[in-house]
C-alpha cells in the first residue's frame, strides 16, 4: 500500500500545511471582529497571533500543549490572598521588567524604573530627613543619601520618597507572623531636593520557589534568588513616577544573574563598608557596629 | 523647568528605549542558556521572545499586564477536577487546534483532523457495523456510513473507529448527573474498508461559559456556541490517528463561527433528512420518527 510521494506532492503538502496554519490563525484574529471595545480588540488579535506563532515555530506536541495546560494550572491553583504565583511567573519570563520597561520610556538621564514587586505596602509611616526605615527589622545599619532632581539638573523639592526592604534574613515585615512594620517608611526631600534615611544594607533572597515556578527555574537549572535591593518609589508632582530599586556593587548574585531581571547598570551603586567606630552622618551611635553609606541620585522624568 | 526636547534629543531617546526592550528580551533568554533539555531550551526562550514581542506591540500597560494576571488567576481558580478552564481558553485562541494542525501535517487528501474536546472515553462499549452508538440519548435518528482508505484509495480493513456526541439538549454522558454511558460506542471496519452505525442528528452547543473565559467571549461579542458535530477518532495500525468532526451543512453556527475553530470545509457533511416512514437502510422500524443519513468516507495518513 506504501508508495513514495514525488518531490513535487511533498512540496504540495508542505505549501497546503503552512497555509492551513495561517488560515487558521488568520481565522481566529477575525473572530475579534465584532469586539467594541478597540483596545481590547487589539490586544486579543495580537495574542492570539503571537501564541500561534510560539505553537508554529516550535511544533509544539499535543503532549507539550497538555504540559503546558497542566502546569498553568498548578500555577492557579498555589495562587491565594497571600501568593501570586502568575506575577511570580511573569516575572521570571522578564514580562514583568518589559511591561515596566514599555511604560518608562527613556527621557534623557532620568533614572530607570524597575520591578514593582509584591511587597510595597500603601500608608507606611512617614519619617524625617535622617530617620530609620528600619523599625527594629535585623541587619546591618546603612546611611542613603542623595538628591532629587529634574532632567535639567534643577532639584525637586517636596518629592515623596517611599522606600522597602526585606531583613537581613531576607523577609519584608508583611511576610513576618505578626503584624509589625518594619523596613519601610516615606519621606519628603527638602528644599534643594536633598533627602537621607537610615536603612538596613540590603542582602539577597529567593523567590517563593516552592511551587511550580521554582521547579521551572530548576528545570533549566536558574537560581530563584534576587539581586540584594533596596526599593524606592518617588513621586513628585509633574513628574512621572518613579518605581525602582537600588542594587549593590559587588553582590556576587548580580554575576549569577536577578531572578527577575530587575537590574540596570545604572542602579548598581556602592555601598561602602565602614567599619565599627567610623563616626555616622548624624552623630547616631551605633557602637560596636559596623555600618555602611550609599548615594543614590535621583532623576525624575516630566509626567 | 520645562524645556523642549530637540528632534535629536526625541531620536536618541526613541533608540535608546528600543533598545532598552530588546537588550531586556536577550538577558531573559540567556537566562535559560544552562538548560539540560535542549527541548525545554527552545520553548522557553520561544514562549519568552513572543511574550516580550506582544508586550512590546501592544505597548502594554501595567493596569491591563494586572488584568491580565487578575484573569489568569480567575481561570486557575475555577479549574478542577470537572472542569478545566485553561483548556477552554486555549480552545478558544485557537491554540488547541493549531497545536491539531501542527502535529497533523497535510498528507494528500487525508481526511482533516480537528480538536479532540473534553468529552472523550476511554472503555466505551463496542458494537457491531450497523449497531447504535446513542445508548439512550435522546434526539433525532441518524445514519452514519462510510469507509476508511489509505490515500491511494485502498480499503483499510478493521480499523477501529470510535464515535461520540452530544444528545439533542448538548449534553454528553460524562455530563449526566447518572454514571450511564450513552451517546458514544466503538466498532471496526470490515473487510473491505466499510462501516455503519446509528447515532443522533448533531446539534449545537455551548461550551462552559459562566466562567472567566465566558467573559472574554461576551466582552469581545462571540458565541460560545460549537457548530453541531460528530466525534471520530479512527486508529488502524500503520497509520497516523485521526482525531476529527464531522460538522452538518446547513447549521447556522457555520456562519456565525464555531468557538473552537474546529471547522474545515472539508469535515462539513451532508445529514440528509429522511421524512417519517422511509425505509431504513437496516430495516430498522424508526415508526413516526423523522430520520436522517450522513456519509463520511475517512482517508488515513500512513504513520
Amino acid at each position: 500500500m506504501t508508495t513514495t510521494a514525488t518531490t513535487a506532492e511533498k512540496l504540495a503538502a508542505v505549501i497546503e500545511q503552512s497555509q492551513r496554519e495561517a488560515r487558521l490563525t488568520e481565522e481566529v484574529v477575525a473572530s475579534f471582529a465584532g469586539a467594541e471595545d478597540p483596545r481590547l480588540k487589539q490586544i486579543m488579535e495580537a495574542t492570539v497571533r503571537h501564541l500561534h506563532a510560539l505553537v508554529r515555530e516550535v511544533r509544539l506536541t499535543e503532549e507539550e500543549w497538555e504540559y503546558a495546560i497542566d502546569f498553568l494550572t498548578r500555577v492557579g491553583h498555589i495562587t491565594d490572598d497571600r501568593r501570586q504565583e502568575f506575577v511570580l511567573l511573569s516575572d521570571v519570563l522578564g514580562v514583568s521588567m518589559q511591561t515596566i520597561a514599555v511604560n518608562n520610556p527613556a527621557a534623557g538621564d532620568a533614572t530607570e524604573a524597575t520591578v514593582f514587586g509584591p511587597f510595597h505596602v500603601e500608608d507606611s509611616p512617614e519619617i524625617e530627613i535622617g530617620g530609620d526605615i528600619a523599625g527594629g527589622a535585623v541587619g546591618q545599619p546603612c546611611w542613603v543619601e542623595g538628591t532629587v532632581t529634574d532632567t535639567e539638573g534643577n532639584p525637586v523639592a517636596g518629592a515623596k520618597i517611599e522606600a522597602w526592604e526585606a531583613d537581613e534574613d531576607g523577609f519584608y515585615d508583611v511576610q513576618y507572623s505578626d503584624e509589625r512594620t518594619a523596613g519601610r517608611a516615606w519621606l519628603r526631600t527638602d528644599e534643594n531636593g536633598r533627602y537621607a534615611f537610615w536603612a538596613l544594607t540590603p542582602t539577597p533572597y529567593p523567590i517563593p520557589h516552592d511551587g511550580p515556578v521554582g521547579q521551572m527555574l530548576q528545570a533549566v537549572d536558574r537560581s530563584p534568588v534576587r539581586a540584594a535591593h533596596l526599593h524606592f518609589m518617588v513621586t513628585a508632582e509633574g513628574y512621572r513616577r518613579l518605581v525602582t530599586h537600588i542594587f549593590v556593587t559587588g553582590d556576587p548574585q548580580l554575576e549569577i544573574g536577578d531572578s527577575v531581571f530587575g537590574v540596570k547598570e545604572s542602579l548598581i551603586k556602592d555601598f561602602i563598608p565602614q567599619p565599627a567606630g567610623t563616626p555616622t552622618p548624624d552623630g547616631r551611635n551605633l557602637g560596636e557596629k559596623t555600618w555602611a553609606r550609599a548615594r543614590f541620585d535621583v532623576v525624575l522624568a516630566q509626567d
